[in-house]
């Protein structure tokens, strides 16, 4: 099994970037966390980031064939990419979006995901956590 | 450490109603899925449901001092209880809300939750296995 | 052929509750004017009213194999219970929601209805008559 | 006691038209299923369909003094008509607004109904029955 | 110098359409009304009403060359119609609108025209006299 | 009879400002218009202007009993001033809204007046001939 | 005279929740200052908290013929429920609206109340005091 | 192959109405052009104007098996009649949606159509030549 | 201690204005009845009233230092003035907003208020007695 | 002659992705159906895809000067981007918006184009003979 | 040239006004800042400061003919006031609006401006130095 | 004292662009402009061009440690990216949101911005001097 994690615009300052809401993990932290507990499950996994809305596109229809699953962190595209939502339709791979933060207590413009409603589930405000429980669900769901 | 998990209005009905929204699996059969993964953890949970809106919001009252963490599953009720979110933030106890279904992939009422922003986190779409990851996202949670 | 009639909350104050909108009869009346009809119907009804929207919820879960259709005048939760809504689609039993007063000649928040599209259909502003016309429409229901 | 019904726009393709939605059954074999109905009752009735919104707008007109109650089917021009509104204020005999499918479990746009207000009561969902509880509804309004 | 007057649905009825907000004058008064005013401004006028909004738009459309303003209550098309708004630019004759109640004082979807903005301007609330008023502003407007 | 004709923000600046809007007559130029006509009718006239809402205010108010009328041109305080729909309301003289320029054909935050639902009626679009409009329509809804 | 004091849901957790909102004195501390205040006015009052809606819509319910005024803080339900606004209605009993903390100046949802447009009056905002103000209206609006 | 072309209110004026934007071909340039072009494409054509909504949805019904698509110029009726929406559902013909200007470039009501959910596709912005085009267009959905 | 009572646009009317909504109380009678209680209470009042949003503006920055708190009827500038807002919010004296009529049970417009989120409190409803109940909390508000 | 034919995210997956809603032809195919045609016309045409808004719009920018129309598939952009917009109204080239499905029929945020208002025109709803019938739009339109 | 600097509701008492927002810089402290800045540039500046919207736009209208450029701090009026932006029309001086703060990052309802569309450009944020900035806008705006 | 200078989407091709809202000068003369201003300052700066919303979030992320302020021209991406505004708040770099013309007088979706409120300042509508003013305002900021 091998799935794919997608870090949107951003995420690479994780750390740096408004420590009170996201804490002091980097993203090279959190992979390394996810690398551990995918060892232990015995699944494969791919870490990558990009601040363009088109790469991550892309990256979406290559995983096609590869990937049994994706786990994706738009960030703010979350909330504006209608381009992300049509991909994740187009490729037909289960995806889960996850959150650091619990977006529900943030700006108002945050509580709505353009890519949820074509995503398997939405997993939010756990932190680095949130992509330990996203490789989790990604399992899941492969397994039902 | 202690659970509450929380399961608002129709979830007695889980496994007849509308299947192909939520599955066969019975809510008595989420306990049992749930018992089980909290034994290996060493962490006791109490599992309970309940029509009515204000026996939830005494439920949750009652749960300070006594439980760690609440899973709560309010369906209905999350997108029209302010009662539930002032019971949440009054008890201070971390509450992690959780749902069967993906939300976000169902009518336009249901993409509101007016409970989030004073929970630590949100679970959805994941059918039985969103209490399961709920009982591990209570458990970093309060690890954290 | 049983149906269950049941009355949302301040439906038991009817006759004494603004005469101007909703006429002098009680519940009573009204009950004693659907019985008798039904009686010639050869339909047994039951009839119930509850200010509790959880109970008005279970009682519609307890109709599965006991009723074959709901007349239900949910009044003010008409307007705000997505969990009467999820219990009508849970327990499949067809539901005809109905009105004493015309609905759409009040206020604003009165037009609109959670409940009706997971309705049979819907009959609103004919008073007491409501009912025996909710009866008529749930053997019509039944019998096509 | 002489009842009018009209017809809007569309309504004489019934049998036709989106049979998903509306049935088999035409607009003659409803007439015929009201006419007989209303024999029953001692009702005399007449039976009109229109394209044309001003002539629905007449046809209300010179109900005045005629007809003793008019029941409505608009169709499209329930949801778009200020001008059959008016008339129906204008001429002021009790009106009952029907319609066959149930409109709120329909595109958002049919939820509203803009001569509702200005009607004595409202029954929807119950395909070609919707005319005999109408017939019956009116029946009872002048009764009253 | 020519003056077309034309009256929108259910004018016709005037005199007898909720005297209460209309007052008891009939269309017919009024027309008598405006030919004795205009006859004393040496201007011909004609009178007409319609419920059709086709046919109102073709009248505007007819008038080209014919007439030099028009005087229009469209009535409840007022709020509905961009195909006499539409008629209206097409002919390019200046165009005056009128109501005989105030609209403002009125249920909100009175409130909006969609023919004021390509009007000269609007005269609403003095009853039949904003007829009169009318075929003044018309003179003043082919004055200057 | 007398009649008050009052004038809000900057149509002091008439003929200076905004040429191709409001044209090039001056606000003294209208009066005079005004006092021209209001004398062959016999009507005593005062004509006021104010930058200043509540002077505006203060005018209807100290208008009761000594005016039997008031034409109103509050200009962009139309639009904002509640205080002066409440004066209306309080003094309970007849007033009517007028306009120079078409206010529907302009931005869109001019399209809704706060005071026209208090006032007789209103009249838009006639260059100063709304002033004179405005009077006949004063004498006219006294003399009903 | 007698006077019925309702509290809605979490206000029995008061002096424990968000101290910092509603401060640190208890629900039964003002009961006992309102109960001192009422002694010195010779009137006679019940004090009464529930978390359900449905059992504050029945003790409005009972009120009637018992209690002169009811003095009533519905907390989460002022913002959602209409069964509360019609038990008012129905009753008849002069209401008064309270609330501790001043809503206007917390989230937007806290801005609108479902109940304000049937009560005599709203006091918001003075902590406990509000409920000896509350008292004090009670008395003058029945005094009235 | 026979195509029926249906053209709405203010068609008929083409050539005289608002060159600016539509230019000065008439319509019977129009039908000329596309005949023309039909001719060499073998497909037989008819061609249409009305200003009344309902001749329109009669139309639109009476091409039920005598034409193989329509190619519709709904004009003002695009927004705002669900009566041709019906009729275009109804009778299951193809119909292309054609407009000569671009009214997304026009005013914000123009920018909604009510008809183009139920029809195969639009064409907007060539003048004539979306007639054209609407020919070429109808020739290929039936082809596919 | 010393309180400033401070009266919006046309409250000077009191006792003639809309006596239905207002009753017939005039502003000096409630100032004699607010200086009688305030006398017993040992408190120091001022009294004043103007039309003009600004001089409101001025006086409110002018009680600095000098008044312990303000009890303000802003009357119609409750709903539009974001200058009497920032003028409370820039003295820091404790504002009382209060209200003769109950706001919520009239216009829409009315519902909304932009001075209370800088307020301590509102009352609102109780007539002349807002003034009392304004004064006893604005002695509380300083004695807490 | 030389048109550009621009196509946005996702287009490149044609003929995988959603068949049911674009069919199974990819872009290839669509690529050669277009130049078939265009080598017929004599019209040069080049086809170019990516994934991301900015080297779209730079595609664009070049195309001033190079080509004589540009033939656009902007897919996900054409509903969030403002940027193609101002590089259409940039480069002043005839743009035409093209579309496979009939985007008014699909989800809600589909309906509204920020690119329209500055196209030529638009064309939807035809498949790959969208294509096509855009290219024969272009050459209209550079013809006139 | 010469530059009337207005200041509108609030302004005065600035540097005790909210510190944390505009700082404890007086409004005599700005006046000298741009008075210094002004005489090295040799510009003549006016400095005012008025509570009232009338007696602004009154100085506005005097400005005509005397001041070359206007910059213009409306505080609260911003928000609220055409009048402001009718008088900055009728005048056609070059007019700049500033402001201290932010006001993007503050309450929903100062992000929006009535007067920027009419004026040359905005200038928000940067304390008193958005009134020197404002001064070398105004000079350049008058250089161009 | 360094400053970064970035330009969003078709700023590239300033000068030919719509030059009635932008004028004739390309970047590049904005750029020595600036150049020639801050040299006079001594102050260094660097100034790029993107059309990718992705680069652009990139050179914010790499200004942190290099460059004191940023003067941020995002042009359509203003109105957008949330990704843009979460990069600012992520470095914590002083930033100013700047435009050449002025966006309150443009389309309506031009008047919010999605960056301005993590911001220092906004300066709007000055043409190629909106960036020396940009200077000047970074510079002072950095000296506050």
């Amino acid at each position: 099994m091998k799935i794919l994690f997608l870090n949107g615009p951003n995420l690479n300052l994780l750390g740096q970037r408004e420590p009170e809401v996201y804490g002091r993990t980097t993203l090279a932290d959190i992979e390394a966390m996810v690398r551990d507990r995918a060892a232990k499950q015995k699944v494969e996994i791919e870490f990558r980031q990009s601040n363009l809305e088109g790469e991550l596109v892309t990256w979406i229809q290559e995983a096609k064939g590869k990937f049994d699953a994706i786990v994706l962190n738009a960030a703010a595209y979350t909330h504006t990419s209608i381009a992300l939502r049509d991909a994740i339709s187009a490729v037909g791979i289960s995806t889960i979006e996850i959150h650091l933060s619990n977006v529900h207590a943030r700006e108002e413009f945050r509580h709505t995901s353009l890519i949820a409603p074509v995503c398997r589930g939405v997993i939010a405000g756990f932190g680095a956590n949130s992509y330990v429980l996203g490789l989790e669900a990604a399992i899941i769901v492969k397994a039902v």
